[in-house]
């Protein structure tokens, strides 16, 4: 039986948080879930399974293309441009309304069915960026949500809620996983592995942390 | 701007709703959504549109072949018999998980998308039928997790939550529309409109509230 349940994405955050939950809870007990949600950066997933292939770890992908369909934002819609500025206190264009929650929701009917208590997810309220779903008051509430949706007893742990982006970087050292987290992930918008194109705001956000965490590790 | 999306699946309870809303907010201010989740009955959906293009009423209708991939239930699958028993205290075999929320979330993106605040829904505690996510707990819990998910101020309303069918059968006549909701709605898990197969467990509480309700009002 199946302990743990990772939410992955196949870039810097959800590949620590997958390494981290294989320390807490043992390679074996320790499962993976993509989404295909249109998402303009879809290879990340190619770097999700990547990762899960080599390490023994079963990863299934679910495809979700109502999220395209629903709604208007620069990760899905290949005609508007990433935009890292906000105008007044809007969100970033790159913003998936509901995101997190769906993916979670998915995540947790996903779980139930293989018996499985615990969801993984990267998601940060230091690297908030605007997205109200990455907030800890959040995934509190769709915890309780979700148990009452479904009469289980869920855990969502999110150890990254509060490490910004170097101290995510630390905690891939410490997990003796730097290389493979630097090298082998995808977080970049634009669809380019490791370093990125450094120009998108992920890119830009991972980069910073970076050097961030050099500079205090020197 | 609509103010009013109604969840409308085109059974019985989802129809009185519908016409609730119309009362409530006005015709012209509501519109309404449904889900093609591969369940047998999909034929729902046709009178579903059927109700709504007599009225005027735009009606989107999303798929969401995942649920289908994702769970076991006796709604989605053709080789599982629908069976009304149920053992100990486990939730009836058309129980599928988590769909009352996954509707929600759906039409809570599809509205903030168009300005709309209120989503109308005919679950229903009283005809709880050991679907967790029939409960007014569950209900107000995922509407303070959608305020939080898209930072956007959500009223989910359940004109039914207390009511048991034969009280939905006597709110029909109140609004007028007795006749519609008895023959031009689907509610029987095997897609017959109107009176239905007789036999499934949603015929059998439609078709004894109706009795009751005709009882209560000689």
């Amino acid at each position: 039986m199946m302990r743990a349940l990772v939410l992955l994405s196949g870039g810097q955050d959800s590949s620590t948080c997958l390494y981290w939950a294989m320390r807490e809870y043992g390679a074996a007990q320790v499962c993976a879930i993509g989404f295909d949600y249109g998402q303009r950066h879809v290879e990340e997933l190619n770097y999700a399974r990547g990762i899960c292939d080599g390490l023994g770890i079963s990863f299934a992908v679910i495809a979700l293309p109502a999220v395209t369909e629903l709604t208007a934002n620069a990760l899905t819609r290949k005609d508007m441009v990433v935009d890292a500025a906000t105008v007044g206190d809007a969100p970033p264009n790159t913003l998936v309304e509901g995101r997190n929650m769906l993916f979670l929701m998915y995540a947790a009917i996903y779980a139930k069915e293989r018996g499985i208590r615990t969801l993984v997810t990267g998601v940060s309220q230091s690297d908030y960026s605007g997205y109200p779903d990455c907030r800890d008051v959040f995934i509190k509430s769709l915890n309780v949500t979700l148990n009452l949706s479904m009469d289980y007893e869920y855990t969502i742990e999110t150890p990254l809620m509060w490490r910004d982006k170097a101290q995510v970087w630390a905690l891939a050292q410490e997990l003796g996983v730097l290389d493979i987290i630097r090298d082998k992930t995808l977080t970049c918008y634009n669809g380019i592995a490791g370093e990125g194109c450094g120009n998108c705001p992920a890119c830009t956000l991972r980069q910073r942390g970076y050097e961030e965490w050099k500079r205090c590790t020197k």
